[in-house]
Parts: C-alpha cells; structure tokens; sequence
C-alpha cells in the first residue's frame, strides 16, 4: 500500500488504542453513554482540565465543531473565524445549515487571526439587520500547521469577551499543538479563555470519535439534545470512551504527537537544504507547507500520497502522523530530488 | 456487570467484527471512503443487491435515515411514517430539523402502516399551503418486533408510486427481517419497490456504521454532499468497510440474526407459560413486548436491563441481541416468577 | 365578481383601514418601525394587554405563527397542537423549516385541544431521544370555528405552565372570538396565562399584517433579530400601524367581527331549516360547517365561492366576513335550495 | 416630520400607488394569488421580460432574494456575492438559515464583483468537502450606488454558466439602474444572461411587494412551494398586483427613478463645490457617497436623517427618492455648509 503525507488521518490505528477498544468488549452495557467506560474517559477529562467541565463524545471533527457552535450560538450570530478554517473550507457548509449562522472568514496569512483584523468585524450589534456577532472559532493547530502562542490566543479571548462573544477552539490537531507549545492542554485552553473546545484524537492514533468540552457548563445545558439532533450520539460509547482511555493512559497522545512533530520537523529540515523548493510556513506542528515545480507534482503523486493546498501557486502540503517513519521522510526526500 | 434486555445494542460486538477491523488496520490508506476496503464493501452490498445500487456509509442509524430522507426530498415535502417509528419518536426531532420536512404520524397498533390509513394523507397535491407528501417511511423490523412481509411492502410502494412519492424502509433490524422472512435482503427491499434503504449493522453485532442504500442511484445525486454536510463522513472509513466486509462473510449477520431471533422466541415461549403476563404483540424478530404488573418491574429492572415501553399500560420490552444465551433467558424468567 | 364564503380573507379592506393608511402617507419616517405611527400602535397593544408586553408586527399570519414558536423553542422541542391546526395544515411546513422543531398533531373532533390528550404528548422530559415538549399551540377561533372558553384556555396554560411549557394562541380570529366570548381580548389572553400571542387582523377587514404579543417580555429577547432573519420585517412600518391604530379606533375590529358572527349565525339558522343538510359544528364565531349532498357541491360552487373541507364526508366550510350581507345569506340559501 | 437621505424606503408611497390599491378594493377575489388583478400584472411582466417567464410576489426584498437563491441552490452550495451585498450585510443571515448554503464575499471597491475576483471561489467542484460553488448573486444598482453595464453583467452570466452556476440580480434598486442604463429591464437582465431576478418596487414609490422573475420556468417548479413555507405568500394579494400595475402604468417607475437619480445628481454636483468633503464613489443612480469631517456627523444628523456606512473614514451614505425635492438638496446643502 502506498503510503504518504496527505493526512494525518490516513495512517490507522494506534495499537493501543485499538487493545483498549477489544478489552472494553465485553457483556452488556447500557448504550449512548450510560457506561461506565465513558464516564471513566470522562473523568479522564476532568483530571486534564478541571472538574468544572462538561464532555461531550461525538463521532468526528465537523460535528465536534457544530456542536461547539450549535450550543453557544442563536441562528442570528454570525462566526468569526479564519478563510482557511476547517469550518469555512472543509465542511461542505455543515456549520451554516446546521446553526443557520453567517460565517466571517477573516483574511489570514498563516492560518492565525488577530485582534486587529477581528475587530472590524466587531460592529451593528443590536442593529437587527446585521448578523449579530456570537462567536470566534480559531483553529490550534491552524490549517497551515501554525501554532497561537498563549499570549495570542489570550488576547482573542479577551477581545471576544469584551464584546460579549464566546471563544471556540478547533482542535482536531490539539495534541500537537500542546507538544509544539510544551504545555499542558489546559494552559492554552481553559486557562487562556476558550470558552468551548472541540478536542480531537483521530488525527492522532484514535479510530474516531472527538469530544467536545465546555469550560462553562452552564453553556451546555441543551448541548445533549443538539448532539442526538444533529445525529452525533453514539449507541455503543464505550468504544469511544475506551479510545480515549487508551488515548490519555501514558501519555499516550503526547508520544503519539511528538514522533509526527518531529518526523514534520525532519522533513522540513531535508527540504530546506533542497534548492528550488520554497517553505512556506514556518509550522512547529506536523504539517510542512511547500512551493513545488508545477511539473513535478504529480509525478511525486504517483509514489507518494499528497494534496496539492493551492492550484494556483504550486503550493502543497505534507502531513506527518504518529506512524510516519524516518524512512517514509528519507524515500521521499529521495524521490523528490530525483525528479528535480 | 448487569446482563439484560433493553436493546440490542446494549451487546458489544462480534468478536470476527473486531477481528476484521484489526486486520485492516495496516499501513497509510485515503480517507473518507477513497480506499480499497470501502470498495470492497461496496462491492458485497451490490452482490446482495445488484450492480445499478449507490451506497454511502454513515455512523448511526439516525445519520442512515436522515440522509435517506433528505436525499429523496425538499423541505416543502411531508414525510408519511407510523408514529411509532424511529423516525418519529427515538431522533430528537433530527427529520424536521435536517430536511425541514414535516413528519405525518399514521396510527399503528402493530408497528405497521397500511395502504388504507395512509392514504388519508394523500391529498393537497399541487395546493401550496400542504406540505407536499413526498416520501413514505416505514421500519423492517418495526419498533414493536413486527415484521411486514413482502406483500404488505409492495402494497405500499406500489400506492406511493402511483401517487408521485418515494418510499424509505428504516431497516435498523433488517438483519432480523430477512431471517423472520426467510428471505434475501433484495426480495422485501429493492425487489418490493423500495426507493432507499437504512441497512443497520450496529444492533447485529457490528460497532457502528450503517449503510445508505439507493435503488436508483439517480436519487443519489446529491447524496455525498449531503452526507458531508450532515456531518456523517467518517474520515477512516476503512474500519467501517471492515465491519461489513466480515459481516457478509459466511453470512455472520445471519448466524446473529438467526441467534436473537431464537431467542426471542424462547422468550416469548417461556413468557406465554406464565399466568399474569400479557404478551402484546406477535413479533416473530427478536423484540418481545409484554404487558407486567406495575410493581414488580422496577424490581425485576434491579436484576436486569430493560426499557417500560408504555408507562401508561406497564407494557415493557424485551430486545434480544446476537449475545444473548439460553442462561440468560432461563435466568430471567426464573426472575421474573419470583417477582409474581 | 362573484361573492362568496370561501375565507374571510377574500374581502378587501374595510374603508376606514385604507383611509387610515393614506392618511399617514405623508413626508418622510425612519424605517422598520422606528417611526412614530408604529410607537403609537404599540402603545394602543398596550392599552389592550397591559404596559409589560413586547409587540412586533410582521407580514401575514404565517410569519406571526413561526415567529412566535421561534421565540419561544429551541430546534429540539417538540410544539403540541390540534390535527386541525393552521400550523400543522396550512402553512406548507413553514413551523418545521425555520423552528427545526416536531410537530405533534393532537386529535380533536371540534378544533379544540384538552388537556387529557394533551399530556400523552408530555412525557420523555430530559430523554435526549426524545424531541423535547416545548410549547403548546392553540387556535382561537379555531379552524373549526368553534371557541374556547376563558376556563378551557386556562386548563391547558395551567397544564403546560405545570410542566415547563408555553402556550402559544393563533389568534387568526381573535376578533370573532372576543365577540363571541363577549370578553376583552385579555381576558381570554394574558389573564389565562397564554405566553404568546398571533393577534391578526387580515381576516377582520385590514389589508396585511399581524402582530406578535409577548405577555413576557424577557421571552422576546431575540425577537427582533428573528422576525428580520425570517423576513417578517417591513420597510415602510408606518402602513402597518396605521392599519392596527384605525382597527382599534372605535372598536372598528369589534364592529367588523360582531357583523361577520352575526352573519355566520344566520347562515347557520337558515342552514338548519333546511332538510338534508347537516350542520357538523356549533361555532359561534364567523364560520359554519355542513355535510352536502356530494353530487350540489360543485354547481354550488359554480355560483359561489366556497371550500370543501373534507372531501370523504362532502363537508364544506363556508366563512362570513366584515362585508357580508344578508343579501349574500339569503341568495346563497336560495341558490342552494334550488339545488337541492 | 424631519426629511432626509437615510433611505429610499424612508419616503412614503406614491400617491397613484395609493390610488390603484383603493381601486381593487371592491368586492371579494380569491386570495394568494388567484384574482385577475394579480393576473394582469404578472403580465405586465410578461410584456417587459418576453412570455417565458414566471413570476412571484413576495412581500420584501429580503423575501425576494431568499426565495431566488433557495430555487437554484441546494443546502451544499455557496453563493457568491460582493462582500457589500445586501444579503451579506443586511439580512440577518437570512440567506443562511433558509437556504442553508455558504455566503463567499467578495472583496470590492465599488460594490461591484468581476470574473477575475469570482474565479478564485470557483474551485473544489466535485469535492464533497467544499460547498460547492451554486450561484452568484449581484445587486443592480449595487449598495455602494454604481450601476453594472450590459457588458460587466454578461462577463458574469458568462462565467458562471461556463462552470455550471446560475447568476441571480439583487434589483431592489432596478429602476434607477434603467434609468441610469437608459435600457429597458430585458435589455440587462434576461438579455444579459441573469437567471432569476429579484424586481424591487419599495424604494420607488410602492408599498411594499417584490417580485421574483425566473428567467427560465423550469427552474421555479418548486417556487410556489418555497414561497409559501417562506411565509411570503400575501393572502390579500390584488394589493400587491395593484401597485404593480399602477407601477408600470404610464412608466411611473421610470419617472420615480429619473427623478430620485437626478435629485442624487444634483446632490453629487452641489457636493463637489464643497471643499473639505470627497465623493467616494461615482454613482450615477440615487446615493451620494462622502467623506465628511467625523465632527459635523451628529450635527447634521440633527437636521437631516442619514446613516453612517462605514464609522472608520466618516464615509456617508445620502439617498434620494421620488419625493426627494430641490429644495431638499439646497437645503442641506446649505445646512452642511454652514456646519464646515
């Protein structure tokens, strides 16, 4: 089978994950959630971020996200977030059908918004032909494998709640995120002010299954008929709760999300020293953003799996997962040479 | 931990499941359903069905049919279903708020719906203040163990079809279906007249993934878009491939089937002996509903898992599932004539 | 032109609404309501309801209807209301669309909804399976024309109150009912604990628009960007409150409903007389029922606008209106008894 | 009453729009439509836009603009329009809670879009994960005041219907864009390429009551239906066929809009004379754009109702209307003179 860096999602499994998900099958238990393994992966969470959180186990990323912004949302608000975000680009409009809110996507070089470009759109509130303004989704990792510094995402934070906006975080590549940043996951969520967190695993080792906490449960309090509304509540939880058992046991995550990090790191390092090709981020996670001869994209196409992020300027992306080894970033380094 | 019967999905999954699910877990492979397991299922379900089908896997029951609905309707369409159907009763509203359809509730003392009750709500076609009827869905197994048989079916997509609509069967239980039948999937769904199936695994044995079934895949045209938007794309859609691909294998959905459905019988045999037991409905799948004295079912609840069905009548369920033993139902009854 | 009983829509204006609506039509005003003839119709509300109640007028009774439900429901609650209701026969699924929410049609044999069929319809409270009882909807007159006595509203708000829902009057009619109940409109309203208020006037001799009244202002809080994200808000307000302040100047509404009851009551009495014919409700408000020989109702038709109501039982409906005359009354009869 | 430049819609209605509503209020007419007031002005649209067309009143203009866009779009498109545009800014995110589609605004100086800037969203076609490009939608005259030509409007149409989207004309200003055209309606409308139009009346001297013109029927099959779960389906609709034939009546809308376009040229003409203020757009229908000194804002506000557009460069919208009179002009003009 061929392999790549197309997404962090198409390598499989972690082992331990899916031990954890076999030793969990055993006799009845109650379904959707009742069970004792998903309130076990509960207080899992709890340990990480404080007991005054509310967790939500849904089925994938996108409905990690609607259901952040389902419940701190009316349908009149709008969404402030970035033009590269995955709720903008990569959701097939999910989150507009489903909140009936108006997305704001703000300009963004790397991936990141800031105060400043966020506050024009910080106006008409209680003018009733505008779209009021509720909430400001960022995206840690962001889609150009970027990463916010506390001091960044604080000062989101602070602004939206000024203006009496929530903060919600995409964190489908958190992991990496809290290994780039060295710091407990809490420290650049909870604590930064992040009011909702769609905190993900299946880009990371896990089969499926995100979660999405609330650092404010009183904000939660219809999150449970919007998840079976939205056709996110799982019958058989317990296999998601055990994922994330396995997932947070050892630490786990942190491993997982170290080696891709670094296997990202290593890639840039040798495509660095590689004359024609241009970097275009300067990411810290495990994505690697690269300018390439048009001519020779798809040809590496044929050995490796990838997605080109941008037709118009030959830019590509490369993703590197918790399987990614030494060998696959040497052969493909290699390769590409050769076609240059 | 507490064994029971509150719903088939209280089981865990099949052990050749899981084993199928781990053997797939190897190397890098396209997410989102571009791999070659997914093709694989695929292919077994055109097998069972025919080449000219479309199918979409989804993440649960609830995700199947309202991605059935939504891909054969616009919102200005009434939706026509039994009112005790999942649809109707078990989905938290998702219909009404996905397809913007309004669900009509026909009358039911079995389960099923008939030709002579629906068509009371055949009318205001062309009238702009009716909501249009647009589809008519019913459940194989229905929510109270009944199963149609393959004339009752055909009565019924044969009136819809004269009349312009489209007809969904909800076959969470097919399994149990084609077994109480005795017949191939194909005679009683696509063979019978039905537009789009919901094919459920999860109360079979499988972990989770459903599958959409189109009978005409120009009905489907719209469908990978709406799956997206619906939040139901799973991104390693190769573990829900694997579930299918061993559940087609040696016919193990038949082996489960078969497994509950006998013992619900063995139930509803060991049940009729009993003096002060009303047994409701002639079921023949593997549900079976009774009737207790309001006080000893909280007690016999203490022992076992399952679900009142009727606070008003103290009627109860019973779902076996592909896990249940000879013990287990031994055990119940004998529980159960204590109480008396 | 032919006349007729088909709705009481089917009149034009009363002459002292068109003359009120010119007669503002004067230089300039601020738009959407912020002008001085809408703060003046506001104030007459709350001459009628009190001073501590929310009003915002809107297109048609539809927009009234949804506007109201919209306000008071989430997407996952579940609106109670009569099989008969103007929300779930007439308005196309517009409830379902825009509130996301199920509706559950209670059965009635008059219009009218009670409290012992309504609470089958409260149970499941805190199930996330189950749509969620929000609100309860009933119509006043109802689309039977039967009307609710002040005793009979306030057993269902007392219910409804007791279980944590609202109560919601179409009050399409409202006029007809006041003068029928010989009662002011809060009596039967606010005083009898409904929560929201469609108080119409098109079908009483105004040209278009309708008025929400919130009995609780804080339940309003995000009415206003409702009513614009549903596209119930007028540009030129002034058209609208010149209309509802010359409705209420002189009890012109009560003028115009006592005539057109007073009509239907003669409709009603010369009906009686006649053989073959059966009267099917006892209305008391400006909308008589009947059984016709199936084979007249068509040449009836011919020379008189008017709706079958139930195509299976030959039941008409036929509604009086401001202007109806007595000379309409006695030619219809007439016209009928010829046919006969 | 204070006059003033704060809207088109802040003016009343023309006095022989009046006079055609009480000319129609004689007698009764079926409703919703049917009554042949309502029939001869959808022919009156027919004698301007050719046979081929279908058409549908509404009761605004954001009605009018949904109703187009929820005809040609399903919930997984997006639409493409100026990030000025009315149902970007304007609607309460409107557009998406009915539709269910994506907004993608687009940057403009001017108001007005290009194939250049359009094209940059015409991508992921066939992609499940992106919202895939449906319409585009541009407003003619534009909210900035400028007036597309013939030639800039079929750039756009051609575009689009190269790739398969359909292209929708906000004109709730239509008439002075002819004016400022010299054109008939056809001429850059269904001429031009546009497929469904929103034909605006309000802000030209009627009532209220759009128009919604599909260009090609096939594409309004479900357009009834829409309208009425829309809650934009008038039930006294001869009000709004009369305006429309009084309307088109010895060209009243052209003699409207000459007037409102030459009373904003001559605004822009006194403007120019006056240092210290800048005209920021040449417009050429009925807005003045300016930048005036921050500090004489809310003192001019005080004698003279406008808006600010954009509180960062103290840039004015000032709009005329068909009572807009010279002495209007002279007067504030002199007003702002005396403030500098």
């Amino acid at each position: 089978m061929k392999r790549g860096f197309a997404s962090d999602n198409n390598a499989g499994v972690h082992p331990e994950i899916l031990k954890a998900m076999a030793s969990v099958n055993q006799g009845h238990m109650v379904g959707y959630g009742g069970d004792p393994v998903t309130e076990q992966a509960v207080n899992q969470f709890k340990k990480e971020f404080g007991d005054d959180i509310d967790v939500y186990f849904v089925f994938n990323g996108t409905g990690a996200n609607v259901l952040s912004l389902s419940s701190l949302t009316h349908s009149f608000n709008s969404i402030i977030c970035a033009e590269t975000a995955h709720i903008q680009v990569d959701e097939c409009g999910a989150p507009e059908k489903l909140t009936g809110c108006k997305l704001l996507p703000v300009k963004t070089v790397n991936g990141k918004i800031f105060p400043d470009e966020i506050k024009k759109y910080l106006h008409g509130f209680d003018f009733e032909h505008h779209a009021q303004p509720g909430i400001i989704s960022i995206s840690q990792v962001t889609e150009l494998g970027t990463v916010y510094s506390v001091e960044e995402i604080r000062a989101i934070t602070t602004l939206a709640h000024e203006y009496g906006l929530s903060v919600h975080m995409d964190g489908a590549r958190i992991a990496n995120a809290a290994v780039a940043l060295d710091l407990p996951f809490k420290a650049f969520t909870k604590d930064a002010g992040i009011d909702v967190l769609s905190f993900g695993g299946t880009k990371n080792g896990m089969m499926m299954g995100e979660a999405v906490v609330f650092f404010d449960p009183e904000q939660a309090r219809s999150t449970k008929y919007i998840r079976k509304q939205s056709m996110q509540l799982f019958s058989k939880m317990r296999f998601v709760g055990a994922q994330f058992l396995a997932y947070f046991e050892n630490e786990l995550w942190k491993k997982n999300a170290s080696h891709a990090n670094k296997m990202a790191n290593l890639l840039e390092t040798e495509i660095a020293k590689i004359n024609g090709i241009k970097l275009t981020q300067k990411t810290g996670a495990n994505g690697v953003f690269a300018i390439l001869p048009k001519e020779i994209i798809s040809k590496l196409q044929e050995q490796y799996f990838f997605y080109v992020w941008d037709e118009a300027t030959s830019e590509v992306r490369w993703m590197t997962s918790f399987d990614t080894t030494e060998d696959d970033i040497y052969g493909f380094v290699e390769a590409l040479k050769r076609l240059l």
